[in-house]
């Protein structure tokens, strides 16, 4: 079945407001098995908003609009969608009296303007807003169906779940489409290297849609299998799963939408183990991503942000020797920051960053974006080095992701 | 001027993404005096993004198309925009050149798909990417013009006024209204509150447009006035500028762009003070802020995030039995910690975090979201208590900025 979205209010056009109700709508109806066409937003303008739902039906089965069903004078969708149609406006008696009950209840002065909210387009079916005063509604046009409901975020999403799918699912019974879908996400390949080595692969042959989503300093895939019968679309999605995983391999950090300090965060809880983090570069983001994750306080022992040198060797005991002969940015120095936390702290791991974030500081031996990962376990210390290629923030950031990805696999090895 | 919207990608269609660069071109466009007439989303679907794209130039002067110029095969737009025109594509040999140079200066593999991003409409002119692989373009049709742009929010960010509004005003010399703008930002007021100070000042008397921006846990006031002529829009901004400030006193932190962190940074950098953090609820995100600004290297001497008990008493000296008297989240712990990690760290200045993020670690005496924040400048140590209401992620952020306004109005009261 073949969706539209129709987002009205002036917020909108002078982008006082992202339209939030949009993204909310398309992944309700994609769970649906059923696709957005287009998704369009006008101000609170009578002649826009009936030539764009025209514009929308010419080539959906559906148009759900939201936003600008309020009392004041300039909420006119109600009257702009009636006069769409050529439909008189009606009173909704009952509509009308809850909408008295609702001001009595928390004695509200009540507006001749407020009785606005109970007049619908003759035909209309009415959709009740169980948390607000504006009801929506559900208009069939010929063998077609325009909804209207609320544009605020917290009604729009009872109300969809709430109101229009079930009305969708009852005038469009013969969509009876199933969708499962699949996130894998990813670091360490670019997106031109994971479409390359998904390329072999025939995903369409089995109805399976490939979507690739940069989210930096990540990569995801997301799969999402169309068929007549859920079996048959959870079969197909499996199959498409594994030839995602046997090609990009360790790559890969989650299989749905855990996030990588979620995934970590669970691993070192479940084993009981305990972590110290050392930073320089990366400056406390290490230690602010793993503690963003509720209950870190069971594994997060401490984390030390040491951007001096004296720092380095107060709090991590690293000789000053090793930062003299081979600089703050090196192996060297890695390694001893990792050991030195996991020492002074008395956990069970030790992590560390040391690099140049940039934009300035980078020398022709140790350039913009080097940086040395280290990991000390007790019984081995493993250090990798990095030479990154961005502005300072998102240096933080891939060098945060590189360490934690660094103690994910580490875990893994161990298990 | 009309301009149109067409924002583009299947992760907008089933709403893994929410389109934000629609609102942000829309507040570009209001800045310049031209109004937006329709936004709108299609999917990576050729058919689609040709019959929209003449959908909307049908009714406004230029439509700014964003997203799909990436290397992988859905990345179709370039392709798309050509055909709906019925120009063929050619090589740009200077964007081609530019492309491998990158790729050399990075040493990564190239890959014949990427040749994909030299390729432009015939007649198009180039919009260079200054941020990222994927180069933009102007493409003159008719009296009208189509721009095409990454849909990456932080290249569209560089690419709108760097390369879109310019050329839209030598294309059209006729849309002379000029406007300012000024851009206000406040910690401490909720919008409602802000709305409600400057209810009695007229902005629209002045031709100045008010617009109110949640950025968790900010509010920005964006004032834009509209003129015929340059001076007269500077003139009216200014009133307006001036009656916002009067009003909204010391809950602004900046007056323009910058960051509550690089405002800070360039306020220690200055006098050539030292800085160092103790956070415990904060997870290392202050630490992590204030590291986001290039150089803050100067003053960020070090910063420790000390979750355990045992790491405050080590790192910080905070006495074992003011832990056990008033517990970690007291008023006499955020003291100790902000005054030990500056006696530590030979700083200037030492600022602490104390508090339960929750959504656990609540009880009746300190519920979630109760947290301490303190300052200590070696003559005085100053201690805030604050009762915040919001989830885990939020409440770090929003304790991380009382911690920074403190910071901020401290080194003010100093000036």
């Amino acid at each position: 079945m073949k969706i539209g979205i129709l987002t009205i209010g002036n917020e909108l056009m002078n982008g006082r407001i992202a339209d939030a109700n949009s993204s909310f709508i398309a992944r309700e109806m994609n769970a649906q098995g059923w696709t957005i066409e287009a998704m369009m937003s006008v101000g609170d303008d009578e002649e826009a908003i009936k030539t764009r739902l025209h514009y929308l039906l010419a080539f959906t089965d559906a148009v759900i609009c939201t936003g600008g069903l309020g009392p004041t004078v300039d909420d006119i969708t109600t009257a702009a969608v009636a006069r769409a149609f050529g439909l008189p406006l009606v009173m909704d008696e009952d509509v009308l009296a809850h909408l008295r009950e609702i001001f009595i209840r928390y004695n509200l002065r009540w507006t001749e303007n407020n009785a606005k909210q109970a007049l619908f387009p003759e035909g209309a079916q009415v959709i009740p807003n169980p948390v607000g005063t504006a009801a929506g509604f559900a208009l069939p046009v010929k063998d077609k169906l325009v909804f209207v409901i609320p544009g605020v975020p917290s009604e729009t999403v009872r109300m969809v779940p709430g109101g229009v799918i079930g009305l969708l699912r009852r005038y469009f019974p013969q969509a009876t489409e199933y969708a499962a879908k699949q996130t894998v996400k990813t670091f360490g390949l670019s997106e031109a290297a994971v479409d390359e080595r998904l390329a072999d692969f025939d995903f369409s042959a089995l109805g399976v849609n490939v979507g690739f989503y940069p989210v930096f300093p990540e990569n995801h895939v997301v799969l999402i299998a169309h068929a007549e019968r859920r079996e048959e679309a959870q079969k197909n999605l499996q199959r498409a799963t594994d030839a995602v995983i046997s090609r990009l391999g360790d790559c890969i950090f989650s299989q749905g939408e855990e996030s990588l300090e979620e995934i970590i965060a669970g691993m070192l809880t479940d084993r009981k183990l305990t972590l110290a983090v050392a930073e320089s570069c990366t400056g406390g983001l290490i230690a602010s991503r793993l503690t963003d994750v509720p209950g870190s306080s069971v594994f997060f022992e401490r984390g030390v942000v040491t951007y001096s040198n004296k720092a380095k060797i107060d709090l991590l005991g690293v000789p000053a020797d090793i930062i003299e002969q081979h600089g703050a940015v090196s192996e060297q120095t890695a390694r001893a920051m990792a050991e030195g936390v996991r020492k002074m702290a008395k956990t069970d791991i030790g992590i560390s960053s040391t690099g140049i974030a940039g934009p300035s500081g980078g020398t022709k031996e140790k350039p913009v974006g080097t940086v040395y990962i280290a990991l000390c376990d007790g019984s081995l210390t493993v250090c990798r080095h990095y030479a990154f290629r961005w502005d300072r923030r998102r240096n933080k950031l891939i060098s945060s992701e590189a360490a934690l990805m660094m103690l994910k696999n580490h875990l893994e090895d161990k298990k």
